[in-house]
């Protein structure tokens, strides 16, 4: 794909820029043109669904199929549960050890970054717990084996985060850890983005804010497994899962018009041909960065090996922090922006998930090759 | 005002409806005109609200002034907090006793109403608490006097709820309980409606969908004795006043868009005259309903006394409910909307909030003079 100022000018159609944010992240433009279309009256009932009643039946009708269209996608089978839960991905993180407590057993974590990390520093306020493997002594730099990890066989569930937005670290997998735990997967950062294969999971949690819709909800899917032992707490209303799920996740009201945008969200992957279709062009986007990376003899260093790089958080460092600087303002020009690193790592991330243009692509990867041609 | 064909017209713009809803409830349509304008590019920076890093500098403005002018509107002094949070005002009735938690002490509530008893159910999952009065027994028909309330005087704060949104139920003043406790309020049908005067408060939270809003977020007010408590609980990050407060609740990602749309509302009632202003407007608006059940010769029947009659959800009750059914279809003729009582009260429910524009309150009247008069 060659990036003309043609492809380029429809990529950045009414001013917008190419948003490598790591979350909340970009949006399809259709998405944006749609939700604008109905601001006023959605499709003729008179009203925005920023101001709809959770208990009509035009909302009805879009929770509904947007809770359907995610387990179309995701192959979620009927017996499974999906949620909308409010609190993001965070919460979910308070509420798997409350949800899935066990007289007698505590969970191990996997530690692969700072969000794995921030899980066992929520958790542990909460339960007890072992980390089954860590590469923090290493500043994070992989996705371990899968019999790397070390379990204690008394767990009730395992714990890993299969993207680690702020690391640019992904298993790049369905990970087969040797336990037979419920296995929990935070994949707020590459759910959507390629098949899971839900044989390999009993809790997938996501905010949607990175890879299907706006900041202020999150994605939970149970296996019956799950659903079964959350059944058996006694929480309250807001921290149940059971409640939620029993209520189709309207036993409280819902942020509705975030999840009326990830419906419409939903429908545009399934437009892109679904998540195979997606992920092929995940893949593409990818290589694009990551062949510029290698091509620049050096002079963009990543610490991730090949084996757990990321196809949507993508990190590089410059010589010096100058030229980083440098690199941002620069790119900025070419309506680039929001390429910083997290503050806890520095240098670039791009981050390119499923709703980040091609284009967009493209235009970083010649840029990179003709910033490191002049400053390297 | 005379509702004549041209001021419905302007109300109705847009093939617009009367949205009566008990909330998630109508925007003013300016909030909406503004929200679509800038819907696919936010004043230049080439990226929708629903897609911004909360960490940018745009989305911090937005965030900043919406918290900056809830404290102008209601007059909210520095030192104390002002949260914005997920998960609505059932979330807070499960926060509350986490955050305001206190050895030897137990709260009391005051039983007004539907939500009044979820809040005793919420909290009874995680503490002991008294019933300090409850109307429960006449199927909840006012508000208590200021020293109806029975204290044990061994609380750590006293809740209740200054507007029951399912039974029509107001204070309508700020109470003054006989008690040195916290005074802890859910104030969320009636928040921003009239002046609060916060000398007579320690928490004030209110889910946003009614009176400033979309769904999605709640607003936290509190003093900074709530604020000391708050700060000596061990609580996960997604459970503490705390660490929102200090973070200015962007200590996780917020639910931006939502929160951005609560700011446009702001604005709006600023543009209005503020608290004050709205106030004399709610009260013509109650007035015009109230007036046409009075004069209706027993036709209308509302079981709340003058004394405790909301401003915001008017009830009442036709003579069968075959005229009930018939109400209900002829007011969606007229482009009137969920006038449906709740599915444990019955018959209509008119809620109108700060956005609901007054020439419907005129139609409604005029409609109810009207049918009473056929049908009576």
């Amino acid at each position: 794909m060659i990036p003309t100022e043609e492809t380029k000018g429809a990529a950045l159609k009414y001013d917008r820029v190419f948003n490598f944010s790591a979350g909340p992240g970009g949006l399809p433009l259709e998405v944006l043109e749609e939700a604008k279309e109905d601001l006023l009256s959605y499709k003729g009932s008179g009203m925005s669904v920023l101001e709809m009643s959770h208990r009509g039946k035009a909302y009805d009708g879009i929770h509904m199929q947007a809770l359907a269209d995610l387990r179309s996608l995701m192959d979620i089978p009927d017996d499974w549960g999906v949620l909308f839960l409010q609190g993001g991905a965070s919460m979910e993180n308070v509420l798997v050890p409350m949800n899935l407590k066990m007289e007698g057993s505590t969970p191990s974590y996997v530690d692969t970054g700072y969000w794995g990390h921030q899980s066992i520093k929520h958790a542990k306020k909460l339960t007890d717990l072992t980390v089954a493997w860590s590469d923090e002594a290493n500043g994070f730099t992989r996705a371990p084996d899968d019999d790397e990890p070390e379990f204690t066989g008394a767990e009730n569930y395992v714990y890993y985060t299969s993207n680690e937005t702020v690391d640019g670290i992904d298993y790049l997998r369905d990970a087969e850890f040797d336990s037979d735990a419920l296995i929990v997967c935070d994949a707020s950062s590459n759910i959507l983005s390629r098949p899971f294969d839900l044989d390999k999971y009993d809790v997938i949690f996501a905010g949607a804010q990175k890879n299907q819709g706006p900041a202020g909800v999150a994605t939970v899917i149970l296996s019956p497994q799950a659903l079964d032992i959350a059944a058996k707490q006694d929480l309250p209303l807001m921290f149940s899962w059971d409640a939620a799920h029993k209520g189709h996740s309207i036993h409280n009201t819902p942020p509705c018009f975030t999840i009326y945008v990830c419906g419409l969200y939903y429908k545009w992957l399934q437009r892109q041909g679904g998540i195979e279709m997606i992920q092929v062009v995940n893949e593409r986007k990818a290589k694009l960065i990551y062949d510029a990376m290698d091509g620049s003899e050096g002079f963009y260093k990543s610490k991730v090996p090949k084996s757990s790089r990321s196809l949507m958080n993508i990190l590089f460092n410059l010589p010096s922090d100058e030229l980083t600087e440098k690199f941002l303002e620069d790119a900025k020009v070419e309506k680039m922006v929001t390429l910083k690193g997290h503050r806890s790592t520095g240098g670039v991330r791009a981050s390119m998930y499923n709703a980040f243009p091609e284009t967009g692509a493209v235009v970083l990867s010649d840029f990179m090759n003709a910033f490191a041609e002049r400053y390297g």
